[in-house]
């Protein structure tokens, strides 16, 4: 199938893939009195004397705000605000359908770092979550950063911290496949919003010897001109200071993350890791290398970023469940515990019986997967203290 | 009934009088690659080509924010953004009833103007319209005027235009009733959001003998410190420069419109006025002068906000339809010609054989009032320059 003509001809019969409902019945003119004007002047009342009796009283427990700039729209670039709607309301209709979460497509037409934030801090009463979302790097850390200090809502960036979650997951069954464990030798190549955020859980989660590369190779400390952020990550990754390309860096390498760009690998490359290679090319549509070429070259699990390859890293297994989770208990932020429970929670829903080369990761419309996340994440928030109920 | 209390348990039970539904099917895989990625790719490159093709390709089209930020909420006053999320969420769940509107609530927390009039203006790319509720005088007047300098969608303040339209109908009925005309001497009270865009909107129909009571008495050119709007108002109101108080000027008078306070006005001063007087006596929920009382001192027609008493004055009878009409001609503003419009539907739509000194205007579950409103709105669009399709 055309799917990008297909998908064209469906949105324009759609005319939206959301829409409002009505759950307040509004047939009378005692409806109306209970649901608008004079009754509604109570729950106001009610919320004035406590803010926090807005969770109750409208829809902001269960209510997240899907927000870009357009400045990083799929693989397609900064391509504007209203370009990037497409995606939110796919967002949207995802966050209802995986995991019963209302969700409200927003677009801010400002590249502003602060006015962006300005702007989502403002509006941060109407909900009870925030989604960032497709906001370019390094631009996307430092909003993350201000709006977390600034939001008594949770604030999660999908892009890095979902996929992060779900490459956490896929990564903890593949060192189970393979006999592996956290002492891997990981290098990743991509230092964009989700490599760096994969990155820092894996550090997080225990693994250590990570080499980040970029376009120039790997990223060290000290080695030439680097953004803030990557010279944050020099400081925390490739702790023996290797410099060279991502083939040199994947000599003797356990593992391979990729979140970049299509083709960068081939199966001699391949060929060149250890033993049992585990590889993760999660570049889109085309990935780093394709899961043909890195088996010729001897690896022994491959995920990829597609559906019609085995092991899809798929964001859609995280977020649902994850916005679940924290609004089951209204967290008030969702912080490193609870992702990383997300990422076990679902690594372990693949039972040892399925467990295998091909069989990673849950699969997208398994039904199990976002209740388990929740449950998790629920858990974890309540533990490390974001949980307000 | 109770209503404040029966509403403040209804909304713990509903937990939010809206929802988001999904329109686009996500049952298999092949669902997600056409909804979202990759196939979503394509829409969002053909809004990057065309960004007026975000109302085609999204829900765009039919959707309208309903924006707040809490410091002017139903009579309850300055309450907070939160505290009017009730209301705002209130009006979304009629929008949808009554116009089929989608329609999204959002608080902002700023009541400066610049500030609010910058954050709706970075957001109106999401939207199809903006609907500005329950903001205080005069600063809505400010707001509204730099929302709609800088947007490229209506901006319409249903406290201002809303009532403005369903007054004017009213009142074009009771006219008829009482075989008065266009040159009655009317007196209003109450220089707010509505008592304002009332008498702009009246003069825009050619009544033009119109005095503006506030707290002090007759508002007149020269009188004393006033605000800008009330400076603005008075060189169009006022004409003879009159001078006292709102007992003062209902003496011959033949129409008063109050949107201000309770029981200001008495028997005997309904006594003072001309024979067959129109009272509209709107302020909620104690109207300034109670229907009986109003017979009793000779009114001839007595119109109040409430649903309690015949011909209520009740927004939900213009807001729906005029969006509804806006957005069925992808109108850029929802303007004086419009108005007027929706206003003649609304009057046009009480046949000769119902109209009676207890039936000036519609009642609110009308079904012909949204789609009789919507159509005149749109064909108004069109004569008047601002329909888009």
């Amino acid at each position: 199938m055309d799917y990008a003509m297909e998908s064209l001809r469906l949105h324009e019969r759609w005319g939206g893939k959301i829409e409002v409902a009505v759950k307040a019945p509004l047939r009378t003119e005692e409806d109306l009195s209970l649901a608008y004007t004079p009754g509604v002047a109570q729950p106001c009342l009610e919320i004035r004397r406590d803010p926090d009796r807005s969770y109750d009283l409208t829809l902001r427990h269960n209510l997240c705000a899907v927000i870009t700039d357009g400045s990083a729209v799929l693989g397609l670039g900064n391509i504007g605000p209203e370009a990037g709607m497409p995606v939110m309301e796919g967002k949207c209709a995802l966050f209802k359908t995986f995991g019963g979460v209302d969700a409200i497509p927003l677009c801010v037409r400002t590249q502003d770092v602060d006015e962006f934030v300005r702007t989502v801090e403002l509006l941060a009463g109407s909900f009870g979550g925030i989604n960032l979302e497709d906001i370019s790097a390094p631009r996307c850390f430092e909003i993350e950063r201000k709006l977390k200090a600034v939001c008594d809502i949770p604030i999660f960036h999908d892009d890095q911290h979902g996929t992060a979650v779900v490459t956490l997951a896929g990564l903890l069954n593949a060192l189970k496949v393979t006999g592996k464990d956290k002492s891997v030798r990981i290098v990743t190549s991509g230092a964009g919003a989700a490599g760096v955020a994969i990155v820092k859980l894996l550090l997080s989660a225990g693994f250590s010897n990570i080499v980040m590369c970029d376009r120039e190779g790997a990223i060290c400390k000290g080695c030439g001109d680097m953004s803030w952020i990557k010279k944050e990550m020099a400081e925390v990754t490739n702790l023996d200071h290797r410099k060279g390309s991502l083939a040199d860096m994947l000599a003797g390498a356990d593992v391979f993350i990729g979140i970049s760009a299509p083709n960068l690998v081939t199966a001699d490359m391949v060929r060149t890791m250890n033993k049992d290679a585990i590889l993760f090319a999660c570049a889109n549509p085309t990935p780093e290398i394709y899961p043909e070429e890195a088996r010729a070259g001897g690896a022994a699990v491959i995920a990829t970023g597609r559906s019609d390859f085995p092991n899809q890293i798929n964001n859609v297994l995280a977020f649902p469940g994850i916005f679940r989770g924290a609004f089951d208990v209204r967290a008030g932020d969702i912080n490193e515990e609870m992702k990383m429970a997300a990422a076990l929670a679902l690594a372990d829903l693949v039972s040892e019986e399925e467990l295998g080369p091909e069989h990673i990761i849950p699969k997208a419309f398994d039904p199990r997967v976002a209740p388990a996340v929740a449950k998790a994440v629920a858990e974890a928030a309540r533990r490390s203290g974001a949980a307000r109920l």
